[in-house]
């Protein structure tokens, strides 16, 4: 069996890769809200961490009651616990990715957890 | 102590966010290839799923002795035994974030982890 598999970016509204690519250790979804829009509900998690990655435009998170702005190029990380809405600005559509990873999960990486070959 | 931190991307070479940003299930590194550049060594993993995301610009993978096309928007998953090696094109810059996961370590996810506010 292949080591590997590709999946190329979608411009629907969210695109879930965990089944798709067979991943293992993280759900990512590709998100795309127009202009003025926002994720319709207020949510937290019970294990898992969550990292975005605001792939294009502008828009902002609200956290446990906190602003945050968001623009391209920016990443957030957001425990289990926080109660978090994302919305896109008024004026620009956002894209982003939604990586949730089990909380306490990894143990070694990079240089302890690579294999030169 | 609250529950997120926020980090606004790089353009320098190599940016590793675990200890930045108090990442606990994943390391998330960005990346910056200049055009003909490549990671100067093939490597594996021992415990680790990898996930690329492509950022902008193209170039290729080769993964066991296989050549994979990267371009823009695209998202790679490779089980830590794939032989790796990333590659920029001859005629572009390519920009990526890389994601190591403990493979197997995700639970429940999406609609199973959530909590409704």
């Amino acid at each position: 069996m292949s080591n590997y598999s590709k999946f190329s970016s979608s411009s629907d509204a969210r695109t879930e890769l965990h089944d798709k690519m067979g991943l293992t250790g993280a759900e990512i979804s590709i998100n795309n809200l127009p202009a003025g829009a926002s994720v319709p509900f207020v949510h937290a998690h019970k294990k898992n961490e969550e990292i975005y990655y605001i792939i294009s435009g502008k828009g902002r998170f609200e956290i446990d009651g906190d602003k945050v702005e968001l623009n391209t190029g920016d990443f957030i990380r957001i425990s289990p616990a926080g109660k978090r809405q994302l919305f896109a600005d008024a004026n620009s559509p956002i894209s982003y990715i939604c990586i949730q990873t089990k909380e306490n999960s990894l143990e070694e990486f990079t240089g302890n957890d690579a294999i030169m070959c």
